[in-house]
């Protein structure tokens, strides 16, 4: 694909189309087409192109290649409790993960907290799309995915950790409060978009083949060595969200999958808790409220500085890019238009 | 207390006793006391003395002043299948943790996860010991506390947000690994033993009172304005981390602590998987095995780069202390035979 700054700003009807058709086109059944197409189109809608529009190609190319099945059906391997072990049978990660989450809740809905780990799955695109899933119906979500070896362990210079993002999720009000993080400082979606428009991360985030620190993506993207978030923290986190999921889905850790040929038989767990099971159910909007409200009166250390809370950005986002189309590299869409 | 650098070492039967004997003044009966004694003689012999040894004296301070109630017992305050509120009611905070612990350990050995949520309970000292109980038994373990406002938002300079800790563990062989971290880049016990040793952070871990980055941990500790762990992610989690904690308790916020005379009536979540439930059991201490062993495999990046996994020198610790003692200030010692 060549690379260049022209913009085009797609109609969200018209990506979701296109999508539809295109899923549709390499095998998926019209029911999954819309709901997979929906998941591109929201983390499009939403701001998040990295894990939307512009990864949708690349989702193609693996449904074409086989890596990504797309008549697989999660499976149920065992159940204890509140607590499920799913196969993803490598179909499409969206689906997997929208399926899993939604079981999460119905085992929440009987016991108060749900926990099903997915193995054998593939890359769930963004995690806050399970995060919105989840709250939209009154649930608190806590869910994480390993991924293929993209970071060093704490004072490593070779990648043996993945940057597993974590999701957590509350309902607040009409919206939600939802974080959404790699234990990368900066993912790779984020370093790769600072690389296509020439622009320097605004903190050092990796190191470069030469081990020194540096702020430029494109000297970390060729390193593969990003600095954890919070330094030696995140790469611990890290390195337990990966054992937990291994452990808890019986699939593949971070290790095992950097041995694919490409990023897959991912591992995942999704964790919902019912509000309306709690005793205090009437009095959660208000106790969020006020935290909230609170947090926002927090005193900006400088002119520029912006209090925000994670996900709060996303609604003004998806209205702007409702009514005047989503922004996508013009070479970029031109490929989906002749996939 | 005068504060010097002149250290001893005092055995471990030495300090169990002293803190039996002086819990036991100070109104607890004496199975409480040796409970109690036992969370403050092993965090200090595991190293985290900050939250051991050297906390006594103020969670003494705090019982004679009638902020923590030795006779308090954790009531139920509701069950939803796998779920449960508690009520502290105020009680010492490692009885109150570690019965909440077994507590999510007996619902998840029911129904493969449980899940405890704790209001108005008191600092439960090192998280990482629940952590520790519930790998012992071969739980996994998640679990955190909102603590008062002691760091601020991303982008602010007053500290509206607690720095939460966070507990990851998983059992591994005969020992665990066991994740357990502030939400501020340095925890404030950490940062008063950089002080109390005159020495400056690692890293910048804060801000001045006159917003300049600093190593300095009495800079630090005057501003309340250290670095969330991973800058806006840290902060992000503290905050979702309070409000779950908040919500899931039915009890009060950061900011609602922070109204306290002291840091009281926290919040606390406590989540347990019973291991032993899952369908593949038996493959699940080599799974954790071939990820540790990978992970030791790192290529170190420096010369004096060691690659550890959370809390892997626990042992070592704890096996040197035993057998030389448990260094204490000689001060701090003195004050604590007096009491």
């Amino acid at each position: 694909m060549e690379i260049t700054n022209e913009v085009v700003r797609i109609a969200s009807g018209k990506m979701n189309s296109e999508f539809i058709r295109i899923l549709i086109a390499n095998g998926f059944s019209s029911l999954k087409a819309i709901k997979c197409a929906d998941v591109f189109l929201n983390n499009s809608l939403e701001g998040i192109y990295s894990h939307g529009v512009n990864r949708f190609p690349r989702f193609i190319k693996y449904v074409k290649a086989g890596h990504i099945n797309p008549d697989a059906e999660p499976s149920l391997v065992f159940r204890s409790g509140s607590l499920e072990q799913w196969n993803g049978n490598n179909g499409p990660g969206p689906l997997n993960a929208m399926a899993a989450t939604e079981r999460a809740m119905v085992i929440a809905a009987e016991s108060g907290i749900g926990l099903v780990a997915l193995a054998n799955t593939n890359h769930w695109m963004r995690g806050g799309t399970y995060g919105w899933q989840a709250v939209r119906k009154g649930f608190i979500f806590i869910g994480w995915t390993n991924t293929t070896p993209n970071m060093p362990a704490w004072g490593a210079s070779d990648h043996r950790l993945g940057n597993n993002p974590l999701i957590l999720a509350v309902p607040n009000a009409d919206d939600a409060i939802v974080l959404d993080f790699a234990m990368s400082l900066y993912s790779y979606g984020k370093m790769e978009l600072y690389r296509n428009e020439g622009r320097q991360l605004p903190y050092p985030g990796g190191y470069s083949n030469e081990g020194i620190l540096t702020s430029d993506p494109v000297e970390i993207l060729k390193s593969w060595r990003p600095i954890p978030t919070g330094m030696w923290k995140g790469a611990g986190l890290s390195l337990l969200l990966d054992i937990m999921a291994t452990v808890l889905s019986g699939g593949a850790s971070s290790h095992e999958i950097g041995k694919k040929e490409i990023e897959s038989n991912l591992s995942q767990v999704f964790i919902a808790i019912d509000l309306s099971k709690l005793s205090n159910l009437s009095s959660v909007a208000a106790s969020v409220k006020s935290i909230i409200d609170d947090y926002k009166e927090s005193v900006p250390s400088g002119e520029n500085s912006e209090i925000r809370y994670p996900g709060e950005n996303i609604g003004k986002i998806r209205t702007e890019n409702f009514k005047n189309g989503i922004p996508v590299n013009k070479g970029l869409w031109d490929k989906i238009l002749s996939l």
